[in-house]
Order: structure tokens, then sequence, then C-alpha cells
């Protein structure tokens, strides 16, 4: 056992939880602690053996853990956990504020050198995956236009962004690309597409007792940034049918460049997409990945904050340099 | 102009004109020379100022060329040009003979660690790209199958092999992935495929005047390895006919990976696919970028043969660091 990456998962929500099914996967790794904020009596893990612990107590674990891969939200918890662990241990995160990251990865970067630690950001599909699959397409087709769908999946902010409105006690929002835009954008002729052309919006909500559907549905529709750019349907259910039919948590998405060589000839489409039963599972595993990955660059003595356009993708595999030219090139 | 990455050019065949226009659309790239074997009085390059220089008088030039992109074929030129360029110059080629790869990659890191050069082999769509592909997409989900579909496109190997049968005078073969197949691969229920259930081939011959057309057929679907296990289809053209619509090189192809997680109750599904106009022009982009690679791996001391594992995806791109994390991520 001595020799496996020993990785402690900060956050037990969905992400935590796929992070430990996917340490399941993968024979060089082990799962040493779960670190949470609630009470740790109420945490029973899925593997034998793991320790739960108080976040506070994470300093006292310093040596015992590689890789500590932090399943916390962008918007309050990684922020303020990030640089923090990162001064302590080796870390992942799949920080996904985009108009943020330069400023989220100047603090890890100073923390994680403060520790003489490495940490990865961003690391999940988008950001992660997505980001990797457009920076590889735009450096090999460099004339062209790029087009990202999301979906059919569940957006967080959205269903978030209903929840609040007066009225609502439930309610979940699914992105749907339209199937036209996507061929739009797979058919090479580089179309220009608006916000509305490319997704559209379905809200499911269950109303408090008394409440008015009609003055909810119109708040959605025109809420700004949210829903004013988009065609949004709106479905009013119980909680019964909530309960049964909108707990999955799928999600999807395409990423489509097209491009031209010999002087605008030739037209050449790469296109990239995921189809995940499981939004927060799917993205637990590549945190896994990228876990192996931080672990072996801070062993080759790198340190400071990276993202996944600075790890050579030969070292999230656990396939050695020699196996993955003899069985994958 | 002085700061721009100097490349040459080995070989000004398909590939070698595609890294040209490749190299047009890259600011920081400048072509410098096209080396032959050919006299070079009958080579004409449309780039202004570049000079074509016999193959072997590039020794000569060993201060003027920042990365030398070599475009032969990988049954003869490759294996005997490759070091001799490695131990002379940081190079880039895409030598595809999948079984002969780790030998050749040896003779590559000694050519270049004499050298003090840095040689990344074995760069284009597959091997490269679809090597790439099938290994994120393995680490992310350890458990799972995948798949490498093809075409449609045209299969130099098999087209040569079928023009080497007595009574050919020109044949051009296309491989072509089975629709049903492609969408078995994708559904995510992991299906058993085999060859001939994945691809079919289909053959356009123009026969030498008296030759025997079902003998040529029998020879052709009957071939051991080529075309035995596979369903061919072979049709018998004039040479107009095949002058007039088999000489564009259409190629593309599919890696579609499915894993589950949750102890097998979610299934994933990671595609990645290209369609293409033009075969030799999509690789040449590759190399092009691959270059811009290598050139920044070696400024930060690195030497020996690589392969696109070892490369971080960053640094094919013509954008720094910050302004991917800005932009990309």
């Amino acid at each position: 056992m001595n020799d496996k990456i020993r990785i402690g998962i900060v956050g037990y929500g969905n992400v935590g939880k796929g992070v430990e099914l996917s340490i399941a996967q993968n024979d060089d790794m082990q799962l040493v602690a779960v670190f949470t904020r609630r009470d740790p009596s109420g945490i029973h893990t899925q593997t034998p053996g793991v320790k739960v612990v108080k976040i506070e107590e994470a300093a006292s674990m310093k040596d015992q853990i590689d890789v500590m891969i932090l399943c916390g939200g962008s918007a309050t918890d990684l922020p303020e956990m990030g640089p923090q662990f990162a001064k302590m241990f080796n870390t992942i995160d799949s920080f996904d504020t985009h108009a943020k990251i330069p400023e989220y990865f100047a603090h890890m970067d100073a923390a994680a050198k403060e520790g003489d630690n490495l940490s990865i950001i961003s690391v999940g599909w988008d950001p992660g995956m997505f980001s990797l699959n457009r920076t590889y397409a735009e450096a090999i087709l460099p004339q062209g236009s790029h087009y990202t769908f999301w979906g059919k999946g569940v957006s967080q902010g959205h269903s978030d962004a209903i929840r609040r409105i007066d009225g609502v006690q439930n309610a979940i929002q699914y992105t749907i690309p339209v199937p036209a835009a996507v061929e739009a954008a797979r058919s090479g002729s580089e179309p220009v597409l608006t916000t509305r052309q490319k997704h559209t919006r379905e809200c499911f909500v269950v109303l408090k007792p008394g409440a008015d559907a009609e003055k909810v549905k119109e708040q959605i529709v025109t809420m700004p940034n949210y829903f004013d750019e988009y065609d949004t349907t709106v479905h009013f259910i119980s909680e019964e049918e909530f309960k049964r039919d909108h707990t999955a948590m799928p999600h999807g998405g395409f990423v489509i460049r097209s491009g031209k060589t010999h002087n605008g000839e030739h037209t050449h489409v790469i296109e990239y997409s995921v189809k995940l039963d499981s939004n927060p599972e799917f993205t637990a595993s590549i945190l896994v990945c990228y876990a192996r990955a931080a672990y072996r660059m801070r062993k080759a003595g790198q340190t400071g904050a990276k993202s996944v356009f600075d790890v050579a993708p030969g070292l999230i595999s656990p396939k050695s340099a020699q196996e993955l030219r003899a069985t994958m090139l």
C-alpha cells in the first residue's frame, strides 16, 4: 500500500463522493481521509479504513497525504479554502468562475510556492477538457471558428436563480443545445450564431401554495443575463414529480472547431463531445487523474499553480511513457 | 523577423507543401528553406525568399533553422533520415509505423541527445491527436472500452497494395466506417466489434489493357491482412474517371471511449472526431504547431526524443500561459 498515491478529499458532496468512487478504479491511488466542515460522525464513507476528519485538523495530516482534492464550490469555498490548503498540500480543484481565474491562479500560485507545493486549478470538463480541446484545435487550425455547446444538462446557477424567485419552492433548469445550431457548426460553414440560436432553456418549477404561476413564469423568462437572451420554456410540476424525474445529474456538451487550409479552399472540422450520466462523477474522475499528474510534477521538482495547459498528457495516465508509446501512440 | 521560429521542411510532397501553407497561418513562424533529394531548380515554393536546398547541404544551415519538419515516409525515409537530422536539428516527424515506434523512439532519442537537440516523433492525427484522445479518455474512465474508426478516407497502404497486383494500372482504396458500428460504440453499451463490423473497404481500380477484371477483383478481396477480414467492394473505372473523381485527399475518423462510474451504474461517452478535406494539410498543420512546442521545450533545456504525450498542451499554442488561462480556460 505504501507506494500508492495518498489522496485526501475536502468536502463530501456529490463531487467528493465521485472522487471516492474514482479512486477505487485506480490501483495506484489510495484514499486516506475525507475532510469536512460537518460533524465527522455523521459521514460514512464507502471505502474501508478511511478517516473522516474535521477540516480544521487537516494541518496535522500533512505527512500522510500526497494530494488533496478540493471539492468545494467556486463562489465562496475555493477562493478561501484553496490558498489555505495550497500552503499545506499539493492540491487539485475545479474552480470554474471563468472571469476570476487569473486572480484565483495568482493567489494559488503564491500560496503553493510558499508551501513548496503544486496546485492544479480549474480541472474538470469545462473548464478542463473543453478548454484543452479548444486550445489544441485552435493551435492546429488558427484560421477558423469555434463553438461550445452545453447540454442537455442541469445548470446549477440557473436552477438557483429560479429558486430565489418569490413563490418558488423548488426548481431545476436544463440547458439544451439547439440541434440545427450544432449541425451548422459541424458543417464547416463557420456560421455566426447568436446566444438565442445556440441553446434553449427548459425549467421545471414547483410552486409554493398560493403562488401565481403566470407571475413566476414572467419573472423567469425575463430575468436579465440568465434567461432574457434565450427561448425559455417553463413547466410547473408537483414536488413528487420533481423528486421522481429530476434528481439525476446527466450532462454533456460539444466543442467544435472548423477551420480552413490552402488559402481557404479546404475545410476541416474537429469535434470533441461528452455525454454523461453523472456530471459530478465525471468531473471527479478528471480530478483524480490530474491528482496523479500533480504528484508526479511535484516529485519532478515543480511547484506553484498550474492549469491543465501545463500538464503533459502522459502525466495523467497510470501507464509509463514507454507503455504509452508502445500501446497508445 | 528575427524573433520568429525559423522552420525548415525536409521533403516537398503533399505534407511538405501543407507545412508551408500552415506556416503562413502562424505569425510567430518563418519558413527558411525546403530541403529536397530532387534537383532544387525544379522546385518552386509559394513563399517568397525561401531557399530550396539539396538535402546533403542541410548540415551547413544548422545555425539558420530552429526546427526541421521531416515530411518523409515512415517505411524507408524516416528510419534513416530521422536520426541523421536529429543529430543536427530539433525535429518533428509523423512516423506512423505503430509496431516500430519504440525502436524508432530509441534511435531518435540517442541521436537527439548526441546532437543536444529535441525531437518530437509520431506527430499527426493518428498517431498524434487520436493517441492523445485515447490516453486522456482512458485516464478519465479507466473502466471502459475504446473504439477508433477511420474514414471515409484514402488508405495509401491499401491503395499501394492494389497497385502491386498484376494487371492494375491505377487504384485507390477508401476505408469507410460502418455507421451502425459507430452508433453502437457511441451508445455506451460497450459492444465487442469485429474488424469486419467496424469498417468496409471500397476500391476504385483502373485496369491495364487486356487485364482480367474478375481475377483482379478476386486477388483484392482475398488479400491477407489487407482485405480478407473486410467486406470489400471493387469498382473498375477508366483513367479519366480516376483523375476526375479520385485525386482529392479527404479523410476523417472517430475516437470513442465509453466507461462506467458508480459501480457500473453510470455510463459516460467521450468522443473525438475529425472530418478533413485534406489529410496531408491537416497533418501538416499539426506538425507545425508541435514545431512551436519543440522550440520552446529545447529553449527550456530539454533534449532527446519526445512524443505528444510529453508535450504540455499550452506549448503548442501561440498564446502565452497567462493568455490561455484568461481566454481559453
